[in-house]
């Protein structure tokens, strides 16, 4: 797996990268919608690609490997051929919803023992396991076994929880020596630096993983109720010591304005559910700030849900109609709030990028986070 | 409203059209999706367009005059302009959610009192005031009021519901008269033929409503629990005395056989709930018959849904995939359903219509039947 700088900003840590995989090429940075069970929810594949221009999707493990199940999508011939995602695939390590969904999990230096939150059957994850399951599911980019611990943590718990990741680590990394493609296709490890919002802790886990020479490297554990002063200081603390000739990926972050905050601290990957969740919610994220599409204010209101931004939703829809069909709970109303809010990202952080090619990021960026907060 | 006839079978009643309107032709024998509450669930206006070949949709008006609301679609420009789809609409006239989703509905000689059953509130349709309704929604098509008998009815019942209706219908026509067109645009109003599944009522309706000499003519108060002989037999006896030189419109029906004997029988116009409900419920038509894709046996089925039928759901996604979702409750399992199942029943009318050109039809719907029947 390749990755290439293209650009540097001048006055932040801000890059331009193209990450190759073998189902093509990202360009960096980016946003990754979160494609859960198989499927981004509420939008078909070909929208993903035409218009939301997703360029790579993140898929969940534990939820993959509960439903459809391993052996299915293994017949498939991986979760590329069994939803037709033809693009790249990220895949979780399953660790964060075993800890946030399942029950009776109980975490031992082995792995986590933990009961399903469908049927309460009992599994284990192990470091060795997860790296096999995303094997299977033929994730290009494939994440190590970690504990995302919560916030506020102590700071003894996030330093005995940080070590049992390292040594997760090295046996995710072992594994992956000890185990082929399952497909043919390049598969790639990228550890996670943990450490909660200590800093002698987040170095330490940085130049762990650093250590480590895998393809990429990310950042877990933030965007878990810590503020986000704290979020920044510990993703430019991480960035500054993680290798510069490798993507960084933030997980599960996060607003519009954390994003273009946190590529400004040299991130290049992020991936979260705000835009697709808070859509089926009648939140919208547009180019000029964030509507609550439930709002009266809305009600009569017909002009187009995000004209300057392009593309079908936002063009072809309007907030009158979308407001009508998110109140009556129609199908549609999460369709198009859906694919509003997932282009914006996408078309974001497309900006963010062609804005460190010109050299225009900082000025651009401290404007851009303004308009993009604000409620309309 | 011009309807020209094309092509007439010489073994059955069928018979190919084109139906002009102000929003465009209508290629006869055709279904019309439902769009309840403006939006055909689950699909997109483009999907409604270019996928399915919809060249006409259904709006509820009992939905539409409860949410959004009268004053809404009147300052949009009515519901063309307000949901995007700029091709024809068919309204009905509210009367059959009035009697089968309202509260204490109560019917006069005058119209029907009822609650809401949204908020419980006070409202009373009258033959003058779904006129004016559907003219302020500015449906190409206005349906007449009209009280759908259930079944089975009492003969008396049917007598005297028909003659209400009758009157009701003269009403409507009056009314019609003594308007002109919201938008500027042609409406033309289609009265109902009822009388249940008596011969001597349905004989009298029709040639009541004959008389009129409106735009088209339909047939309501049918598949709403009879067998499909009644239904056959009733609909064969209302179209023998319906003016051949106007379109024919059977409302509520119905299964793909059904619409296919239907068509037989002189029929050129179909609604139905069907294939979008039962999507949702996981049941696909196919050109292969009938599959219930949460049924075991698909499970690990990575055939597409309808290989022969061509078109994006149908080719593009898996029995396998599709099941997964469906069984998951992911919004795109219903996207994907609907669209398989609306393309299934536009293909079906639009090759009726192309055998009744060639001359063919009854050889094929006789076999069709067979096939489109069949549970796989």
């Amino acid at each position: 797996m390749k990755f290439q700088l293209i650009a540097q900003d001048i006055r932040t840590s801000a890059r331009a990268g193209i990450l190759s995989t073998a189902h093509g090429e990202i360009e960096t940075p980016i946003f990754m919608p979160v494609g859960t069970a198989g499927s981004v929810k509420a939008v078909h594949q070909r929208e993903l690609e035409t218009d939301i221009k997703a360029q790579i999707i993140l898929g969940n493990t534990y939820h993959l490997y509960l439903r459809p199940g391993i052996p299915l999508l293994e017949k498939a011939g991986g979760l590329h051929k069994f939803t037709g995602w033809n693009k790249p695939i990220l895949t979780d390590s399953g660790g964060y919803q075993v800890y946030s969904l399942a029950e009776n999990r109980k975490i031992t230096a082995d792995g986590v023992a933990f009961k399903s939150h469908i049927d309460g059957s009992s599994h284990i994850f192990t470091p060795e396991s997860v790296v096999d399951l995303q094997r299977a599911i033929g994730a290009d980019i494939i994440m190590a076994f970690d504990e995302c611990t919560p916030y506020p943590c102590e700071h003894a718990y996030a330093r005995s929880s940080l070590e049992l990741t390292h040594q997760w680590l090295t046996r995710c990394v072992d594994r992956m020596k000890e185990t082929t493609p399952y497909y043919g296709h390049e598969q790639a490890l990228f550890p996670i630096a943990q450490g909660s919002t200590y800093r002698d802790l987040r170095e330490r886990s940085a130049e762990f993983i650093a250590s480590q020479g895998q393809p990429g490297n990310a950042i877990g554990g933030l965007s878990v109720g810590e503020p986000h002063e704290e979020m920044y200081a510990m993703t430019s603390l991480v960035c500054g010591i993680l290798p510069a000739d490798k993507p960084r990926y933030l997980m599960g972050v996060g607003t519009p304005a954390n994003i273009l905050e946190c590529i400004a601290l040299g991130v290049d990957m992020f991936d979260c559910v705000m835009p697709t969740r808070n859509a089926r919610n009648g939140m919208l994220f547009t180019s000029r700030g964030i509507i609550n599409i439930r709002n009266e204010k809305w009600k009569d209101d017909l002009t187009p849900l995000d004209a300057d931004l392009g593309g079908y939703a936002s063009t072809f829809y309007t907030k009158a109609y979308l407001r009508h069909l998110v109140i009556n709970k129609e199908i549609l109303g999460a369709q198009i709030a859906t694919l509003q809010n997932l282009t914006f990202y996408l078309w974001l952080v497309g900006e963010a990028r062609r804005k460190i090619r010109e050299g225009t990021f900082t000025e651009w960026k401290d404007k851009m986070v303004k308009i993009i907060k604000q409620r309309l």
